[in-house]
Order: structure tokens, then C-alpha cells, then sequence
């Protein structure tokens, strides 16, 4: 099996926001599709090592932030390559809020959908969150932007920085595991969330 | 609520054939993303009264043919804007089978991606689909093609053949359903699928 034809689906980059009584956080997502209507509904899919999964479990109301063509690497960046464990991701941000009081970004985006989950399927690696839509807004006439054109467009481009600085480790993308020295295998898995060697981006010396 | 901002989630586009027996078809679709690792599993939505649908609540098993940017829209109408009940539309095109003997589409698609079905769960409108992904390969270097790009390129103007010729109604694109009549009211759902005026296209008098 082929891996790399997994990566020829196509994929919106989102930011999703939960708040659990006092604890809030969000993380950056690219899986959202509409799947019914008459409710609307859509589906999401989180990886269970992700505080913002173990938040949303026990809220069960989330906000969608839909970017677009204007974001840039420091947003994606802020809420999806550090763990909300560790920062509070809101500090300081001052941000609107959703009927269900969940603050979301109102720029850089294109669509603002708040959602309440109404079924959770257990994958092992991941939660697959069916939600019915409670609101939606469009926020702008940008595009969507697309997780291919953050990759090709957004992404610092890790062959350039590679010659200028030297690298201590490598970080998974997706759910923040650190694999500490410079050589990463090519067959290397996530040992937290089973994610390739393609997920990991290199952490530079200082 | 603003269904428009439901528009810009990003999807791509996708024929989805399968196998019951000596019933075979395939449709388009628009919603796959992947849903977890460690085994690799995918979810797509189809609508209830959609033929392909009911074939695989059947069968349990399909193969995705992700179509890339050289797809046209002779080959989406073929699989999309008709329905396998009435029509064999596998009938002479030879094409190649998957590892479960489904056949799948090698030209003008970027990946083939086998898939068993794990779990099914009933949306009212349409059903979730979580499967297990068997096989995969990459079929071209093309980009995939976006359901976005088919609405802007593929898609033929309706505005130009508006002016050239008088419409006598509007088919639903989602299920096929047919409007009698010149003019849909805008607030139109489909009786059958639930989807909105914008998901139907006009019908032009011969």
C-alpha cells in the first residue's frame, strides 16, 4: 500500500476551538466534510493524544474557524504546533465569540461554523466527532485555504533553513512528539499518534 | 445560520464504485477524508436514496478513483448526473479492477484507493461510512482536482446557456430529483435529498 495516495485527498485547513467549563483551548485541523442534511451535519476527526480532543469529549460544543487565503505560517503556528497543555493559546487575544461562547478568529478566516456533537466513534489513534451545525457565517470573500497550499505556500520551507542551521531533532506535526537527535529513520513512526515520517518538520539548534 | 459557509469547506471530487453480487455501480462524491492511522481508515458520506449508496450497505467493500485536474466533465456527468438504476454505466468501458475485483477509473485520476467498510452510521439523509483502507496507489503527478475548481472550470456556464436557450426546469445534482417548471422558488429543498436551491441545475428545452 501507498501511503503518499492518501495525500491526494484534499483537505481545508481549519482552527477549532472547545471551551470545558473553565479550560478552553484550540488546535489547527484539516478533516471537516458536511455529511447530512435537514440537520446539517458534518464530521470531524481528532487525534486522542490532543488536549483540545479530550476538551471537545467533554463539551461537546466546538467552533470551526475556517481559514483562508490570508493566513500565514504564524497563525497555524499558534494554535496548531504547540500543545494548549502547556500555553494558554487565548492569553491575551481578546477574540469574539460564538453563540455558544466560544471564541473564534475573525480574521484570516472565511466561514465561522459552530457545531454541537451529537456521536462520537472511537478509532483507537483518533475520535471521529459527528456534529450538528447550530450556526454558520460566511467572514470573508477569500478562498478556503487548502492543507496542498499550505504545504507548497505557507510552510517555511525546511530545505532552506536546513543549510543555514543545524538540526537537534524532529517534531510531529501532529501531535507535538519531540524524536530528539538529527537522523530520523524514513520509516519512522509516531510512536504517539502513528503518523509518518512526513509529519515531522526539524527543530532547529538556537 | 448561513449555508453559504458551509460552501467553503474544501472537498475534492471522487468516483466511488462498488460491487453487490452481479449488481455493479459507481457515483461521485465529494466527501472522503481520512479518519486514522494504525489501520489507515477513511469516511465518506453518501445520500440514502443514491443507487451506490444501497449497493454498499450491500457489499461492504468500494474502491475511490480520486480524480486529478485533467478530469472533464463528460467523465462527471458520466458518473455523477445519472443513475445506475436506469442505466449500466460500466457497460463497454473495460475498465481495470482493484485488489476486490472493483472496477476503478485510470485515466484522469491522481490515486485508487481500496477500501472495506468497519462501521456504518445512519445520518437520516445520508449515510457515514468508516472504512478500512485495503490498498491504495498513486495513478498520476497530476494535482487532484477540487470540487471548488470543477464549479468554476468544469462545470459548464449555465449563464451563457441561459441567454441561448429557455429552461423548463431544474434537476437536483445531489440525487437527480427533477423541479417541473421554469422557476424554482429560492428557498426550494429538494423533496428527496433536503439539498438547497443551489445544488440544482437547470434543465434546457431541446
Amino acid at each position: 500500500m501507498d501511503n503518499k495516495a492518501l495525500f491526494r485527498l484534499s483537505y481545508g485547513v481549519f482552527m477549532l476551538s472547545t471551551k470545558a467549563g473553565d479550560k478552553i483551548n484550540g488546535c489547527i485541523t484539516d478533516t471537516c466534510i458536511q455529511v447530512a442534511n435537514t440537520p446539517t451535519r458534518v464530521a470531524i476527526s481528532l487525534i486522542n493524544t490532543n488536549y483540545t480532543c479530550s476538551l471537545l469529549k467533554e463539551s461537546g460544543l466546538f467552533c470551526l474557524s475556517v481559514l483562508d487565503e490570508a493566513a500565514t505560517f504564524d497563525i497555524i503556528s499558534h494554535w496548531g504546533l504547540q500543545s494548549g497543555r502547556n500555553v494558554d493559546k487565548f492569553d491575551g487575544m481578546n477574540l469574539p465569540m460564538d453563540p455558544n461562547g466560544i471564541p473564534y478568529l475573525s480574521s484570516s478566516t472565511c466561514a465561522v461554523i459552530s457545531c454541537k456533537v451529537v456521536e462520537q466513534v472511537d478509532l483507537g489513534t483518533h475520535t471521529l466527532f459527528i456534529a450538528e451545525v447550530l450556526d454558520a457565517k460566511v467572514t470573508s470573500d477569500r478562498n478556503p485555504l487548502l492543507y496542498a497550499d499550505y504545504q507548497k505556500r505557507i510552510k517555511p520551507d525546511s530545505q532552506t533553513q536546513k543549510t543555514q542551521r543545524k538540526i537537534k531533532g524532529w517534531k510531529c506535526r501532529i501531535c507535538g512528539y519531540i524524536y530528539e537527535g538529527p537522523d530520523i529513520p524514513k520509516d519512522f513512526l509516531c510512536p504517539l499518534c502513528g503518523h509518518t515520517r512526513e509529519d515531522f518538520e526539524p527543530v532547529y539548534e538556537d
